[in-house]
C-alpha cells in the first residue's frame, strides 16, 4: 500500500526512505562495498575504506570517466601531489577563506558546525507540536532556514543568540561562531618551516601547470586538462555516511578558453539532449520543480551562459546515465546569484535524488579568468595566451613612453624599476595615470620590487595611437566540471538497488555491466569433476578476456547461488551442466535483471560477455542470436 | 669507440652514464613526462607532477599490474585513506622507528641525512689522488662504507666524529646525529587532539582489515589482498630525481598464509623461470655477481625460503618484462641476515640496473606473523584464522582449571579477572606457571585489566590431557610483495631509451605497446581535405576501440612526424595517402622499432592495433598477413 501511494503521488515517506537506506546499507556493509576505516581501533569519523567490490566499482567508474572525457576529448591528464606548499593555496584563497563556522560547547569543548546546529534547532521549532510557532514566526524561521548557508560570522552569531541555540546533548552554552579552516595542515622537510596542506581540490595542480600545458598543446586554445586524485577536507563533524568524508576522490576538468568566444565545436552533438534543468527562474517560481529542456534551447534563451558550459552539462548527463544514474532522478540546478563567487559567470550543480534528498555530485562552473589571474598575481609568472588574428588589424592602443632623461635625474639608481613599472601598466592603469598627469597632479606607481614612486607630469608620455596588431594577449577563462566520484558511487548504489518482485528479502544491485565489480559468475550445475573442470576452464577464458569473475562450486542450489550474485550486482552468470560436457557443448548464460537465459557455445561465451560489457552488444542482440533456455523450477 | 669498449667489457663509464641520463632527462622534461611540482612557485624538492604522457604511462602500468596480479590471482583489492590515526602506526612501529639520522649545520641550521654525508665523505677520501689513504685505511674505509646503512645512533656519531665530517658547502661543525621521523604529521578533526600521519606505506590498511577480509573470503586461507595508492615520506633531503620522492604510488600485496604450509598451488607454472638471482652466498662470494637460476632449483636448494615467496618472485619477473624492463638488467637480491628485521624469514629485493646503479623497485618479504600480531596486541582484537583438520586428531593439550572456591575466597571481587587471566594463558605460560606452583612458589599473573595477581599452589590445576581436536587457531604469516610504481617507471624509461642507428640526435622511447601513452598516430601524407577527412575518421575509429591516438595534420614531412612520435614512444603510425581514398582503400601501418611498414585495409586498422596492444597478435603476425610497403626515401 505504501508503495502504491508512493507511485501515485511521487512522494516517498520518511519511513520508507529510512527503510530503503537501512536495507541498502545492510547489503553494502555485509558485502564489503565499504568498511569504516581503522575499524579494529574504533574507526575515525569521515574515513571509509573501499572493500573488494567497492574498489572494483571505483576503478571501473574512474576508467569510464577517463574514456568518456579524457580519451574522447583528447584532454591533457596530469597527476599532481596532494601535499601542497602554502603559497599555492594562499594564491587560490583557500588559506584565508576555505572555512566553516564552528561553535564549541562552553563546558565540554566539543565542536559543532554552526550551520548544522542552527538548522537542527530551527527544524525542531517548526516540528514542535506542543508549542507550534505562530504563522509569522513560521515564515521567519523558514526564511532563515533557507539562508543558513549564506550567513556571515556576525549574522550567524546573531541568529544563534536570538534563537538561544545550545549545545546538543548537554544543553550547555555555546561559544560564538568562529571560522575553522578545513584543510589538513602539515609541514614539508626536516626544518618544519615550510607549511604545507593536503589539497582541498585537485584543480590548483592544473592551474599552476597552465603555462607548460599550453606549450604542450602547441600554444593553441581552447584545450582542457584533467586530473583524477584524492582531495582532503578536515570536516568539523562529518555525518551523512559516504556523502561527507574527509578524504575523497575528485575528477576535475579545467577547460581553458578565450573569454571572448565560448562556442564549442561539438555543441551540435549534445544540443538535442533534454536533461532536467532547474534554472534560477524555476527555483524562484511557484512550482519549484526542474523541467526537461533541450540544451540547444537553454543556450539560445540565455538560460545556460554559453555553449561550452552547456556542452559539459550534456556530456556529464551522458556520463551519469552510462554509470547507472536514473536520468529522471537527476537534475542540473543553477546557482542563484548570491550563491556564486563574484567572478563566476554561471554555475550549475549536477544533483541526484537520494534518500538524503538532492545530493550535489558534480559542479560545473564558468569561473572566468579568476584562477589564472590569482596565480599570476602571486607568482609573478605570466599565465596568458596569445590569440593570433586571422588577419592583422588596425587598432587603437595605448602607448606608454617614459622620459628617460627626466626619470634618470629624479630616481637615479631606481630609474630601471620606475621604467618597468610604467611599462607594465595595463590599458586602464595607463589611462588613469594620464588623466592625473594631464590635470597637473602627482600620481603613485607601484613597482614589482614593492617600492612606490611619485610620478610627476613630464616624466612619461601616454598616448593613444592606431597601429597594426597581429593578435591579442589575454588570460584565458576556465570552465570547470568537478566530479565527486564517491558521491556518484553512493547515488548509483541507491538507484541500482531493488528487490525481486514478490520477495522483499531478495536484494539485487542492478549495476550496469561497465561498472559491475564482477562481470560474471561461473557455476557447475552440480558438484561433479567434469563440470568443475569445464567451469574452471571457462573462468580462465573470462580472465584472459580481462573479465573479473567468480567461480562458485559450493554446491548450493542454483537459485541460492543466483541470489548471492544478484546481491553483489553480477550482471551475467554462466552455468555448466551435463549437456555442456556430453551434449552440444553449450552453456547457459543468464542475465541478472530480466533473469532470461540462453544457450551459448562454450567457446563463444567469453567474447559474448566481453561485448556485452563493452556495450558492443545488447542483451536483446544475445536473445536474438542464441536459443532461449527455459528456467528450471528452482532457478529463481 | 666508447660504445665498443662498453659492449666488450660490459662496463659503462661514468661519463657515458651522465650523458645518457642527461639526454633522457631532456626528452622526459621536454615532452612533459613529468614536471617539477609547483614550478611557478620555485618547486619543492621531492615532488613531481606527471604530465600527460607520464600520467598515461602510470595509468597503463597500474592497470597492467591490476590485471597481472589482482585479476589473475583473484586478490581482494582494497582502498584505504592516506590519513591514518597515530595508533595504527604506533602498532606497526612507524611512530617509534620510521626514522633516518639527521645532522644539522651548527651555524646555518641546514639539515642533512647523516648517512649521505658520511658516504660522500668516505668516497671522497678514497678518490683523493693527492693524499691517497694507506692500504689499511682504504680497507677500513671500504668496510665502513659497506655498513653505513646499518649504523646505530652511537656508531654513526662515532664515525662522523672520527672522520671529522663537516657541513657541505660551509665547512661548519655539524650536530651529533639524531633520529628524524619521516612521516608527515597532521591532526584530524577540529579539536586538534587526534594526531594523524600520512601513511608511509599502504600495507597497514590491509592488516587492520584482515578480519573482515578473511570473513569475505569465507574464512579460507591462503588469500591475498592488494592495494594501489599513494604513500608519503618526508625525506630529509631528496635527491636522485624521480627515484626518491616524498609522495609516491605503491602497489602492495599481502598474501596471508598458514606459516606451517607455504607451498603454492601454482608454483609449477613459474618453477622453470630463470631470473637473475643474487643470493646471500653470491653476495658474500668472490665474484659478487647475480646468476640465472630456475626458481624450482632455488626452492629445492633452500636458497629461496618457500614456494609462495618464489612464486611471487616469478610473477614479479614476468610483470617487469611485460612493462618493458630488460630481464638481463634486473636481478633479485636476497637480504643479508643483518639487513632483515628479526621477525622476517626471507627477503628479496627486485633491483633494476640504471645509470644510478642498481635501483630497488620491489621488495618481496616473508614477514612471518609479525604484523597481525602487532595489531592484535595494540587493538586487543583477535586477528587469527582457524585451520580445520581434515580429520579430528587426538592431541595432548594443556588444561587450566581454576579452583573457583579458593580464588573467590582470596580475590573476592577480582575473582573473575583472575580466572580470565588464568584461562587466557597460552601453552608455554601455563606450563611455566605449573612448574613454579609445583615447586611451591608463588607466581605472578597479569590480567587484561592491567592488574597483577599472586597465584599460590592450590588455586589452579594445570594438567596435560589427550583429547580430540578438530583444528587449530593460528596467526597467519604474511608474504608481502611491495612495488614502487614511480621507480619502475623511471627504470623502464632508461631501458626504453635509444637512438636511431647512425643518428645520435633521433631519440626513440621504445615503450611496449601496453604501457605506451599514445598507441597510434594518424597522418595524412599531405594536407588535402580528402586525406584529412579520412585521417579524422580513422582517429575516431581508434578512439572507439579505446586506443589513445594523436592526429598530426601539421604538414611536416612524414620523416619529421615519425621522429616526433618516436620521441614519445608511440608504437604504431597510420599514414593515409591517395591510394587510401582513391585506390584500394588501404593505409600504411608502421611499427616504431623495426620501422617496417605494411598496407592494411582502413576498416581493419583499428582492430589490428587493438590486437597488437592487447598482445593477441605480434608484429610478426601482421607482416605475415598484410603486404609490405616499401619505405619512401624521406620517411626515416
Amino acid at each position: 500500500k505504501q508503495k502504491e501511494f508512493e507511485k501515485a503521488t511521487g512522494k516517498v515517506s520518511a519511513q520508507s526512505k529510512e527503510a530503503l537506506r537501512a536495507a541498502l546499507a545492510g547489503v553494502l556493509e555485509r558485502r564489503m562495498f565499504y568498511i569504516p576505516s581503522f575499524k579494529i581501533y574504533g574507526s575515525v569519523a569521515g574515513f571509509y575504506d573501499y572493500g573488494p567490490p567497492g574498489c572494483a566499482i571505483k576503478q571501473n567508474m574512474t576508467q569510464t570517466w577517463r574514456n568518456h572525457f579524457v580519451l574522447e576529448e583528447n584532454m591533457l591528464e596530469v597527476e599532481c601531489p596532494a601535499v601542497t606548499p602554502e603559497i599555492v593555496l594562499k594564491a587560490s584563497g583557500h588559506v584565508d577563506r576555505f572555512t566553516d563556522f564552528m561553535v564549541t560547547d562552553a563546558v565540554t569543548g566539543e565542536c559543532f558546525r554552526a550551520d548544522h546546529l542552527l538548522e537542527g534547532h530551527l527544524e525542531a521549532l517548526l516540528e514542535d507540536k506542543k508549542n507550534p510557532p505562530s504563522p509569522e514566526k513560521t515564515k521567519e524561521i523558514r526564511e532563515l532556514l533557507a539562508s543558513v548557508g549564506e550567513l556571515k560570522q556576525d549574522t550567524m552569531a546573531a541568529a544563534l543568540k536570538e534563537y538561544n541555540v545550545r549545545a546538543p546533548g548537554t544543553g550547555n552554552d555555546i561559544s560564538p561562531p568562529f571560522p575553522f579552516n578545513l584543510m589538513f595542515k602539515t609541514s614539508i622537510g626536516p626544518k618544519g618551516d615550510l607549511v604545507g596542506y593536503l589539497r582541498p581540490e585537485t584543480a590548483q595542480g592544473i592551474f599552476v601547470n597552465f603555462r607548460d600545458l599550453l606549450y604542450y598543446n602547441g600554444g593553441k586554445l581552447p584545450f582542457a586538462a584533467a586530473q583524477i586524485g584524492n582531495s582532503y577536507r578536515n570536516e568539523i563533524s562529518p555525518r551523512a555516511g559516504l556523502l561527507r568524508v574527509r578524504e575523497f576522490t575528485q575528477a576535475e576538468i579545467e577547460h581553458f578558453v578565450n573569454g571572448a568566444d565560448k562556442s564549442h565545436p561539438k555543441f551540435a552533438s549534445i544540443a538535442g539532449l533534454r536533461p532536467l534543468l532547474y534554472s534560477r527562474a524555476l527555483q524562484m517560481g511557484e512550482e519549484k520543480k526542474a523541467q526537461p529542456m533541450s540544451l540547444g534551447e537553454a543556450v539560445e534563451k540565455g538560460i545556460i551562459a554559453n555553449e561550452t558550459l552547456a556542452y559539459f552539462i550534456g556530456r556529464t548527463w551522458l556520463f551519469f546515465i552510462k554509470v547507472g544514474i536514473n536520468p529522471e532522478r537527476m537534475r542540473f540546478r543553477q546557482h542563484l546569484q548570491h550563491e556564486m563567487a563574484h567572478y563566476a559567470t554561471d554555475c550549475w550543480d549536477g544533483e541526484v535524488e537520494t534518500t538524503y534528498g538532492w545530493v550535489e555530485c558534480v559542479g560545473l562552473a564558468d569561473r572566468s579568468a579568476y584562477d589564472l589571474k590569482a596565480h599570476t598575481s602571486m607568482s609573478k609568472i605570466d599565465l596568458t595566451a596569445f590569440e593570433k588574428f586571422p588577419e592583422p588589424r588596425m587598432e587603437e592602443v595605448v602607448k606608454v613612453v617614459p622620459n628617460n632623461k627626466e626619470l634618470g635625474a629624479v630616481f637615479k639608481k631606481d630609474q630601471k624599476a620606475v621604467k618597468e613599472a610604467l611599462e607594465a601598466l595595463d590599458e586602464c592603469g595607463a589611462m588613469e595615470l594620464k588623466s592625473k598627469l594631464d590635470a597637473g597632479e602627482t600620481a603613485k606607481v607601484a613597482a614589482s620590487t614593492g617600492q612606490t614612486f611619485d610620478i610627476k607630469p613630464g616624466m612619461v608620455e601616454i598616448k593613444k595611437v592606431t597601429e597594426k596588431v597581429t593578435g591579442k594577449t589575454y588570460t584565458p577563462s576556465v570552465i570547470e566540471p568537478s566530479f565527486g566520484i564517491g558521491r556518484i558511487m553512493y547515488c548509483m548504489f541507491e538507484h541500482s538497488y531493488y528487490t525481486r518482485e514478490g520477495d522483499e528479502t531478495r536484494a539485487v544491485m542492478g549495476f550496469k555491466p561497465v561498472v559491475a565489480p564482477t562481470k560474471a559468475t561461473v557455476f557447475p550445475l552440480v558438484q561433479k569433476p567434469a563440470l568443475n573442470e569445464l567451469a574452471t576452464k571457462i573462468s580462465r577464458d573470462l580472465t584472459s578476456a580481462g573479465l573479473s569473475n567468480i567461480i562458485d562450486t559450493t554446491g548450493n542450489t542454483i537459485g541460492k547461488r543466483y541470489a548471492r550474485t544478484d546481491e553483489i550486482g553480477v550482471p551475467f552468470a554462466v552455468t555448466v551442466d551435463f549437456a555442456s560436457v556430453d551434449g552440444d557443448g553449450s552453456v547457459t548464460l543468464r542475465e541478472r535483471d530480466s533473469m532470461a537465459q540462453v544457450r551459448v557455445p562454450q567457446s563463444e561465451v567469453a567474447s559474448v560477455i566481453r561485448n556485452l560489457v563493452d556495450d558492443r552488444m545488447t542483451w536483446g542482440d544475445v536473445t536474438a542470436t542464441y536459443p532461449a533456455q527455459k528456467a528450471q523450477a528452482d532457478d529463481e
